[in-house]
């Protein structure tokens, strides 16, 4: 299970800033400290960035591309964003993400295929609205690929986000569940080896005591590494969680054990 | 998920002594600890007791049911031994166990027969060697069940122990994974919710870093819990390990969340 950094985010008073101020250096020293935990990958999570999309995202891409040559995950809902990013980048990228509602199909599909890269595919409705079972997550999932290959995306280049769910929503822990039975159902309907991928902290969303985040997230993340879960969306500077997710992703992945393998730094 | 206290066994050298000596208050106070714990039940692993069966499985029924009225497990492969703690015990109990080896068959299972009590059944071929892949272990559990309902056991009597291997195994990360496909696939394959059982503690047999112990069993019985396994026997003393099973079993479980419901004690 790959880990990617999701810390990068423009909800950050102090990213926004930066961003205002175009001084790459808070994003520098956020990516900075990101990269120690040795992830696999940073998102970039700018937002819609209306105002100035291809300023703003090229920003972004030149900050994080100057203290890393890690995968980069260009995550915006923004078309005109998500070109900048495609053009600025020199790091490999994968565009995060579309659904399928129109405009992202037919805008942001054909960066994919441009670029060649991996592609994000939400399990969402058009409108947005989240399926409510596994039977219609498995619907849209089909759909998403189906829309996809017939813009000239390889499925081999999608990534499916079954979009893990808050707890705290009125039947939050019941789809929690659903959302591990698609991530392990999707290869076997596809017949082929889907991607899967899942951000760790929609999970906990609003949680006020931290000990308790952590404690759902270690339990959780182990839950989607068992499922088949390929990537993980995780704050990489919560070692807690992050200790429980690299170990379970050898559980789940592994043919050799050896105790050299789980390192607790 | 219900947690069993795997802490009473007759290997730690002071229980050893206390059963030699007859003296009840090693057991007491080591069961005492436990039930601070709120464990569901408490295995009693005696081991053969070859010498005096009768005598010894009722020293230790008799000492832990001076403490506590909770489920207790009689954990022994010798059948004179397990008679005794079924007459002996006045709580609940849980036969732990039977397998394919004739002895078993002929001599354990009439005791759940007459008690009416669950008993675990272990997947193993009659000469107690470990099945090697999944369709292996769900034979021996189909056979498991055809045994002990010709000799007039009730199906949901008995609880699958699909035998946690130890990660140190050669192929025990591998095993580690055919356990959880095993725990799933019971359910559908017998058609009836058969309850499941596992040992955590063998996953790490010989583990000498406590850490690295810890955050496997961590990790696995989260995914345990998430395949649907019903009863784990656990150190209920080890408060990181259980801490995350409590949380884990909610998880795999739960209609309704609520952050109360975490506990973080």
């Amino acid at each position: 299970m790959k880990l990617i950094a999701d810390n990068l985010r423009i909800t950050l008073p102090h990213i926004q800033e930066a961003l205002k101020k175009q001084d790459p250096e808070p994003v520098r020293e956020l990516v900075l400290k990101c990269i120690e935990k040795k992830p696999w990958a940073i998102d970039i999570n700018t937002g819609p960035l209306s105002r100035f999309p291809k300023q703003g995202m090229t920003f972004f891409i030149k900050a994080v591309e100057s203290v890393t040559s890690l995968p980069l995950l260009i995550d915006t809902s923004n078309p005109e964003a998500m070109r900048a990013g495609v053009e600025a980048a020199n790091n490999e990228i994968i565009l995060n993400g579309f659904s399928l509602e129109r405009r992202k199909l037919e805008q942001i599909l054909p960066l994919a295929k441009a670029s060649q890269s991996k592609i994000v595919g939400f399990l969402l409705y058009p409108n947005s609205n989240v399926p409510r079972d596994e039977s219609e997550r498995l619907e849209v999932a089909l759909e998403l690929f189906e829309q996809a290959v017939s813009h000239g995306i390889n499925k081999e280049q999608i990534i499916i986000d079954p979009i893990v769910p808050p707890l705290a929503w009125e039947d939050g822990i019941v789809q929690a569940r659903t959302i591990l039975k698609v991530i392990q159902r999707l290869p076997e309907l596809l017949g082929f080896p889907v991607e899967t991928m899942g951000g760790l902290s929609n999970l906990t969303t609003n949680a006020i005591d931290k000990g308790k985040k952590t404690i759902l997230e270690q339990s959780y993340i182990s839950m989607l590494a068992s499922a088949g879960l390929d990537y993980a969306l995780i704050d990489i500077l919560n070692d807690r969680s992050v200790r429980l997710a690299r170990v379970a992703g050898l559980l789940a992945r592994e043919q050799l054990f050896s105790w050299e393998m789980i390192r607790l730094e």
